[in-house]
C-alpha cells in the first residue's frame, strides 16, 4: 500500500510537472524569427499568441492589424510610462502574415520587421511557427538558387525584373537542361513575393532533394504589364485585370519566354512548360496559359481568381481552347487547383471553375489547405502538393 | 534697319522662348523613377525639388525627413481639404535618398516607394536623377544577375544570406574562372544594400561592356555575425563594431570564402581576391581584410569607418599585417580610398588613414566624390572609379 501511495505521488508529480511545463513554455514568448536581427519584438507564444510593441509617445491612438489569418479586425493597444504602446494579439495562424499599425489613423511598418510588397505598399510581416509542417523551412540539403533577372520589354518600354529559381546542381551539369514553372504573383504583390514570402526555393529544395519533384527551373515576374502609351491608372478590378492581363499574354509570348529560354538551359516543348499563379495569378494562367495548350501543359491555380465571366461560355472562351475537350485532355497533363479551407470566395471559384471543366467532360483535382485562409501558407502548401505532379 | 529690327526680334522671341522652355522643364514634376507602379507621388521637378504626399486626415502634424543629402531636417507639410499633407523639399542632391514622414512623432514610411534596409528599419527610398551620369543605369549592354545564396552557418548558428554578382558571360562560359570581389554594406543596412540602393550590377555590367573592369564575381554578405550564445545586445557603436568584426573575421576565413569558393567558379589565392566596403563595411575591410594579405591583395575603403583606435600604433596593429611596409607593398596591389566631398568626418578619417600608412611608407590612392554626403552616391561612384583597378 505505501508502495502504491509513492507511485501514485510519481505519477501525479509528473504529471504536475508536465502541466507546468507545458503551461511555462506557452506563456513563453520569443522573438519571432521573421525580427530583424537582434529586435526584441514581435515576440511569439508557445501557443502563437503575438505580443507587439511599438514607441509613439506622442501619438493619440495605436491599434495593431493583420492579414488574412492574423488579426483581421484593428486591436487597440495600451502606451505605458515609457510612450511604448502594447498590445497582445490573441491567436494567429502557421506560416507568414502581413501586419501593421494604426497611428492617429495612418498605417505604419513595424521598424522590428522587414518590409513585403502586399496591398500594394511595403508591408510588415511575421513568421509564425506551422506545428509538425517544416516544407517550407530551409534544411540541411543541397540548394538552388534565386536569380535576380533583368531585361528590357520593348511591349511595355521598361526595364522589366523576373527572379528565376535554378535547382540544385544546376551550374555544376552545364549541358544538362530542364524543364520550367512559369510561377505568377497575385494582385498587390510582386515578382519578389514568392522568394520572400512564400519560400519557393525551400520548398523546391526540399521536394527536390526528397525526390519527389523533377529539377527545375522557376520563373517568377511581374504580373503587372502596362503596354507604352496606356495611361489607364492601374487598379485591381476585375474588369482592369482582364485587361491588362492581354497584355501580359504579350509580353509572355514575345518576351519573358524568349528572354528566358535564351538566357537559362530550358528543355523546349509544351510538355516542358507549366503555369501556375495564385488569386490573381490564376486568372492569368487560366487567360495566358490554358489559352496556350500549345506553349503549356501543366496548370497550378492557387485561391485563383477565375471569374464566373471567364468561362462564361466554355466553349467560346479562351479562343475555343476548351472547345473540343478530348483534344484538350490528352494535351493537358496536369489540371489542378487549389485552395484554403476558410476562403469561402476563392474555394467556391474553384469548385464553380471545375464543374465548368466538369460538364465538358475535363477532368481536373482540387486540395484544400486545412485552416488557412487567402495567405501565404495557403499558397506554400499548394506549391508544395503541385510541384510533385509536374513533368512526370 | 527694319531687317535688323526684325531680326532683333527673333533672336529675343527665340531667347525667351528658350527661357520659358527650361521654366517649364524645370516647372514640370513627374513621377520618381523609383515610385512603386503607377504611383503619383513622390513626384520631381527638372531641377530637382521634390513634392511629396500624404493622406493622413486624423493627423495632428505631419513632415518629412530624409537621409544625407535630402532634407536633413524635417519639412512641416500643410493638410488640404482631402486630408492629404503636402510639400516640397526645395533641393536633392543626384542619386538615392532614403526618406520617411514623422506622423505624430512616428516614422512612417511612403506608401509610395519601396523600403529599403536603412537605419536598421526598412524606409522609403527615392532616386533623383544625376545629370550627365548613366554609369549606374541599366543599359543596353549584357546583363549579368544576382543570385541569393543562402548557407548554414556553424559560427553564428543561423542561415545567413549573401547576395552573389555573377558577371555576363558566366553561365556559357562553364570552364571559366573568376576573380572574386567581397563587397560589404554600412551600418543599419544589410546584404542587399549593394545590388538594391547601390546599383552595383549596372555599375559592374557598363564596365564590363566598355571593357574598363575584368569580368569579376561580387559576393555581398550580411557584416552582422553574432556568435552563438553571445548575447550582447547588437549596437554600432564604436566598440561593439570593433568587438564584432572579429567573429566576422571567422565567418569569413571559416564560412563565406570556403562556401563561395565550392559554390562559384572562382579563381584560387590571393592575387584573385579583392575586399571593399562602405563606412562600416570599410572598418571591416580594414580589421578583416588588411590583416589577412595572405587572403587578399586589393583593398577599398569607401567612407570607411575606420576610426583613430584601429591604427593607433600601426607596426603593431592588425596582427603587424603593417610592420614590414615594404613587404606589405609589395603583396598589395590596390589600397584605396574614397569619400564624398561633403561628409567631413569620412574625408577627415581617410586623410588621416592614409598619412599613418604614408608614415609607414606605404602608398594610397584617394578618390572625392563631388557634392555627396555619406550616401549612395558618393558609393556607387566609389565602386565605379575602385572596380576598372582590380585584378590587372
Amino acid at each position: 500500500m505505501n508502495k502504491n501511495f509513492f507511485l501514485l505521488c510519481l505519477l501525479l508529480c509528473a504529471f504536475i510537472s508536465k502541466l507546468a511545463c507545458a503551461q511555462t513554455s506557452a506563456d513563453h514568448f520569443q522573438p519571432a524569427a521573421s525580427n530583424l536581427s537582434g529586435v526584441a519584438y514581435p515576440k511569439i507564444s508557445g501557443d502563437n499568441r503575438v505580443m507587439v510593441r511599438l514607441k509613439a509617445p506622442d501619438a493619440a491612438k495605436v491599434q495593431v492589424q493583420g492579414g488574412d489569418g492574423l488579426q483581421k479586425d484593428p486591436l487597440d493597444l495600451v502606451k505605458d510610462a515609457e510612450g511604448n504602446w502594447n498590445g497582445t494579439i490573441p491567436s494567429a495562424g502557421p506560416g507568414f502574415h502581413y501586419y501593421w499599425f494604426v497611428v492617429d489613423g495612418v498605417r505604419v511598418n513595424d521598424p522590428g520587421s522587414d518590409a513585403y510588397l502586399g496591398y500594394g505598399r511595403p508591408t510588415s510581416g511575421i513568421e509564425i511557427p506551422a506545428a509538425n509542417e517544416d516544407f517550407h523551412l530551409l534544411q540541411n540539403v543541397p540548394h538552388g538558387v534565386v536569380r535576380e533577372q533583368w531585361y528590357h520589354s520593348e511591349i511595355t518600354g521598361k526595364w522589366r525584373r523576373a527572379f528565376v529559381y535554378t535547382p540544385p546542381g544546376y551550374d555544376a551539369s552545364p549541358n544538362k537542361k530542364y524543364p520550367v514553372l512559369y510561377l505568377l504573383h497575385g494582385a498587390g504583390e510582386n515578382e519578389r513575393g514568392w522568394s520572400m514570402q512564400g519560400h519557393m526555393n525551400a520548398i523546391l529544395d526540399n521536394l527536390i532533394a526528397g525526390k519527389k519533384a523533377t529539377p527545375m527551373l522557376v520563373v517568377m515576374d511581374n504580373g503587372y504589364a502596362v503596354a507604352k502609351g496606356d495611361t489607364t491608372p492601374t487598379t485591381n478590378t476585375r474588369a482592369e485585370m482582364v485587361r491588362r492581363a492581354a497584355t501580359l499574354e504579350e509580353v509572355y509570348l514575345k518576351e519573358i519566354i524568349p528572354v528566358m529560354e535564351k538566357t537559362y538551359r530550358m528543355l523546349p516543348g509544351r510538355e516542358n512548360r507549366a503555369m501556375a499563379g495564385l488569386s490573381m495569378g490564376g486568372l492569368q494562367t487560366m487567360l495566358i496559359g490554358v489559352k496556350h495548350t500549345d506553349l503549356f501543359s501543366h496548370y497550378g491555380f492557387f485561391s485563383g481568381a477565375v471569374f464566373d465571366e471567364i468561362l462564361a461560355d466554355p466553349k467560346t472562351a479562351l479562343n475555343g481552347a476548351l472547345s473540343d475537350a478530348n483534344a484538350f485532355s490528352k494535351r493537358v497533363k496536369v489540371l489542378w487547383f487549389g485552395a484554403g479551407s476558410e476562403e469561402k470566395p476563392f474555394t467556391k471559384m474553384a469548385t464553380d471553375t471545375r464543374k465548368k471543366l466538369e460538364g465538358l467532360g475535363i477532368k481536373s483535382s482540387y486540395y484544400e489547405s486545412p485552416g488557412t485562409f487567402h495567405e501565404w501558407h495557403t499558397w506554400r502548401r499548394c506549391l508544395h502538393e503541385f510541384a510533385p505532379l509536374l513533368f512526370k
